[in-house]
């Protein structure tokens, strides 16, 4: 893992396979900024080790280090920061606190839900001793999900009428939604609208 | 419930046993700014009834009701905007980020143990077939506490030096921790700080 200064003003330590390091990775591309890219492996624990300890020492990613060291964690904290100068950051302070609930909910109500959904899926293989879990998750994602419709079905965006940073935080694990076992396909509201994300000219895949 | 124009700038509605929504109180005391409370009993069921469903689809208090009528939801978005302009919110983009990060950090590790534990103790009398989740919720609490301890061990605040909206939202549940079980002494630095917190002249109790 590197830790010797970056030859970009920015470095973001991330698992590909994370929403949460996906999110501050879109939003990079769409502001057409220059990083540096350094994969850090969730399940060979690497999060884990001395090393990563020293840049984050609550072991998670996405962290980003900036060109003076320091580092940021936590998504939605270092979305907020990269996008608050730009559009992606809302403009007024109503937009700015609108954003942000959504970007509250995401961690509260959308992610635990469908974004661990996922991981026992995905990354653990749905083991028995995990089901009953699973199975709560679904309950509590279904209604993150109709909450996002309900919303979508009468807004182009979850905030301010723009792609802001609280869409990419709620896209992030929304458009994988179908791998944590949820059926988009009731959702036309929320398909329009990653439609609409994907429509960007700077978009980018998450793999 | 009142739903008819407030005598002041704004309204918050909130269960007056709810942590969440205790935080949004003790800024907008710690501002010396004028509101108008209205009780919302959660235990009663009083924010799944449609008068206040009007105001939030998503059922939750607290929410902040402005003079022109717009409702903002989830407790930290609305510190993070009471905030904004005042020297609890920061100052500079890196200060914002660092307490959005532990605004984060509250809603993902923190209040979903810690605050969780409570209620299942206190409200629903931790009744047999919570247990395993109580106890689930102690071993989460305690990593996030550690945490904290562990920063608070050489920062007077949460982030950016001084009392900010990062260290009023996590004081919110962790000022009351025991209540859910979780032992606070042998947690010095936080004891220290929630001292500093109860020593600010405008600080008002939960309760």
């Amino acid at each position: 893992m590197k830790t010797d200064p970056s030859p970009y003003s920015m470095r973001l330590y991330g698992d590909s396979r994370s929403g949460n390091c996906y999110k501050v990775k879109l939003l990079l591309h769409l502001l057409g900024q220059a990083y540096e890219w350094v994969e850090v492996d969730i399940m060979k624990r690497e999060t884990r080790k001395r090393e990563f300890l020293g840049l984050n020492p609550s072991g998670k990613v996405p962290i980003l280090q900036l060109d003076d060291g320091v580092v940021l964690a936590e998504s939605n904290a270092i979305l907020f920061y990269l996008a608050e100068a730009t559009p992606f950051g809302g403009g007024d302070p109503l937009a700015r606190a609108q954003i942000l609930q959504w970007m509250f909910f995401e961690q509260y109500s959308h992610e635990p839900n469908i974004a661990v959904a996922r991981f026992i899926a995905v990354y653990l293989g749905l083991p028995a001793d995990r089901k009953a879990e699973y199975e709560a998750k679904q309950k509590g994602g279904g209604r993150a999900l109709r909450t996002m419709e309900k919303h979508l079905a009468t807004n182009p965006y979850m905030a301010a009428n723009q792609l802001t940073v609280a869409d990419i935080s709620l896209y992030a694990y929304t458009h994988i939604a179908d791998e944590g076992g949820f059926d988009l396909s009731a959702y036309g509201a929320i398909q329009a609208w990653i439609q609409r994300i994907q429509a960007h000219p700077k978009y980018i895949d998450m793999l």
